[in-house]
């Protein structure tokens, strides 16, 4: 719908037609939880599923995610239910196994100027063009978070994905400021896609479903939402999780949405 | 589509199944300049007509506004056009000429920390119960807007409309941040109505059609969009206003998704 | 010690040599309350007295001042004391009377938009050229602040004292940050003195003196600090202001401080 | 000066009686250049130099420093001059090398949320308990930066010194706004002894002296000032860079008001 949208693929789809949702867990905590949000979400029709393994949290004293464990168990259940994998690099040393165990890799909105995280992404991804998912910084420009990704695209892989996560900013009625303009601007400025992570910034779960519907409308190329079986139990980002009917409920909306639009949710 | 939303009222229609537009340029120029945007406004079956008389500018020696000249312009353009007309409030001394000659009363950001002002306003408005449109100050809080807004409403007059226009960040690629997370914010929050003025914030033209689509979707019970016959000769803010073509296009784009929500643009 | 300062004058004391302190409390309270800060006052051998008698609050159920019974309790006791006062207009109907009462008109931080009060005043005051004491809005660049100062000086009155008093941002840590260059830049663009409001920024009394010593160094022309004889009971604002023992000390800090820049405090 | 003031230490100076001034220029350039700096730091008696050898730039495209060989330039010069060394790792890789050429690791406002890179660096100087100068980021409140320095500090090493250096806010009078409350405020909730970076926020030189002397007179334990000995030549940051005769003249200045707050300038 925007006046500026090319060409753009995300993760295998053409984003004129078709918008990616990225759904899953904040973490992976167990096989039993992914089976549930894998079932969930291949039963709606979604094709990518993301889940954390390795988690940069702001207290070294808070759960870090299981590690290799939690990107084996992503791997195995998700290719039982035919869903494509993406999951967070936090570290150059795990790019490998991310790589291992992944379709996607993401650099979250903490590693945005970790210039030298993203250098080696792009080499090291060169080759293969797998997707990078690049979260934009909480105090970045949309200037600088575009000079950021040439660190990846310049590297020899351009199948970058941007994804707005919400601004810090003094408002405390929300966790971060979503800014909706970033999409329009993004797709007036760079040919990259611009995907619109709509948990984070809402941080608490009922205000996630009008975040999204804004994200569609406003012409983003992707959207990502978190969601997990029991949010109230979860061992990071709990309170800003939808449920899996809560989920399921907004995919419907969002497919109605997108109908008008002469767009399909997959 | 919030799953918030009560009965809510803006300007005389139900915002549950009607979201009004309010349309019009930044300043009234002249009668053909607004006659214009009336015909306009009137031919794409809208029903509220915007337009500034007073204009509080950052610098003293920048246009002002035609003043009561304005003001009747205004109102004879529309009633001639049978539209209901909003106009700027930006004075004590103002309110009386303002009460008038329109049909609603803004006051702007800029005097949202203004108590005063808003307890004057509540009480001259306590009977009339005219609709007073109440702009979000650019660093203002969501709680602070919606504790300002008692300032008026304990005045005597809950005709209150609440906007959205976006906040001060350190983002220089629009004119201010929207935050969209507003819309279901305040809707959980207050039983007031909650409308996006998405011209201010985008600052540019060619951003207000993905804005104006993502505060539909985000469930805005109004939306504010500025428009004028000759944006490039506009006397104040003439980069974000669409002209009359864009304007049509982007009401059809705004029923298509209304439609598919279960309302319609009014 | 500013690179840029010219001769500044505030409130009669020449800047370069002299830095006036403004001191008071938050809200005029009471006949004893204000005698026992203007005794500690005038015992330090400063002029200035401040206190509040129209409060601006964003809550309209909080205490807004004693009004007309304030201003009259602030003109006796400063008299008796030899010191000169300072008192904010929050409305336009307010002018004449607390022109009457006092020896100089501030303008809070939530007018510095409120260009038509700005008008009146300096309206008001063109002939006297008394002090107009004009705060920063919280969400305002230097270059806004400076435009808005001209709303004052172009209506004939140029006797402005500038006050820093602090931005919002996403730090929670302090009530408002400081933007302590604001002094530098101000003293490069301007010709009006800049004074800085070290009470609103800091929001805890102990964060004060450390704030205090940084606008005198970094060159202030003078300083405001909130003086309470019983800050726990305060009836509004107490967290942020000194007892009279933790003010004379900081005056006494102050002094010691002035002396190594050639300066006095007064 | 501060009521909170506990033994701090940095770079082997007792922070209640001495400033440690860091100085040097924004990136090592040439032998020729860094020796300019060097005899100047060292003529004024100051211990401590900064310089960077690898340099992470918004723009991949930007100079990017001089690697190894600045870092060697600066050793042997430092070494010439008696003078201490401090250095930014921006990278797990280049650890190794800076910790083997000079006498403070530096971790950048970029990486604060680097956890991973933290801990490492806390990991490698367990032993050597080698200053590790941590800057806070541009947009972390002072509570996630004192969190973060927890990861240093739990692997091992707590001679960390906290460096601020402007936050990002809308004011672009200057390049960051020096949140100079952080200083009382640190030293209120934290241990760790807090230096001001006064040239980042600056963004331009002439506003670098009165910020220097408000961080001096705020209590800050150590102050960070870049100097050049062209800083219209320089290859970043020249703006704001102080020449040789301007910083001279400015650690004159802070001489001054370290002596009449019972301090000296080291």
């Amino acid at each position: 719908m925007s006046e500026y949208s090319g060409k753009r693929v995300v993760g295998g789809f053409d984003a004129s037609k078709q918008v990616v949702v990225f759904a899953g867990p904040c973490a992976i905590e167990s096989e039993e939880q992914f089976e549930q949000v894998c079932a969930c979400v291949a039963s709606l029709g979604l094709h990518w599923v993301r889940g954390g393994a390795f988690k940069p949290r702001t207290n070294p004293h808070s759960f870090q995610g299981l590690g290799l464990r939690g990107l084996q168990i992503m791997n195995r259940v998700a290719n039982k239910h035919r869903l494509l994998t993406l999951s967070e690099v936090i570290d150059a040393e795990h790019i490998d196994v991310v790589d291992e165990y992944s379709d996607g890799l993401q650099i979250g909105a903490r590693n945005m100027t970790n210039y030298s995280l993203l250098k080696t992404i792009g080499e090291k991804t060169a080759q293969t063009k797998k997707l990078v998912f690049f979260k934009r910084g909480m105090a970045a420009t949309v200037s600088e978070w575009l000079s950021a990704a040439e660190y990846i695209t310049s590297s020899g892989n351009d199948n970058v994905v941007l994804c707005e996560r919400g601004l810090r900013t003094f408002e405390t009625a929300t966790r971060y400021t979503l800014d909706i303009s970033a999409v329009p601007v993004v797709q007036k400025q760079s040919v990259l896609p611009i995907c619109v992570d709509v948990s984070h910034p809402a941080g608490q779960a009922d205000l996630v479903p009008a975040l999204a519907c804004a994200a569609l409308a406003s012409g983003a190329d992707a959207i990502m939402i978190e969601v997990h079986p029991h949010p109230q139990t979860a061992l990071s980002d709990g309170p800003q999780q939808l449920n899996l009917e809560q989920f399921a409920s907004l995919i419907g909306r969002l497919r109605t949405l997108a109908a008008a639009m002469g767009k399909e949710i997959v």
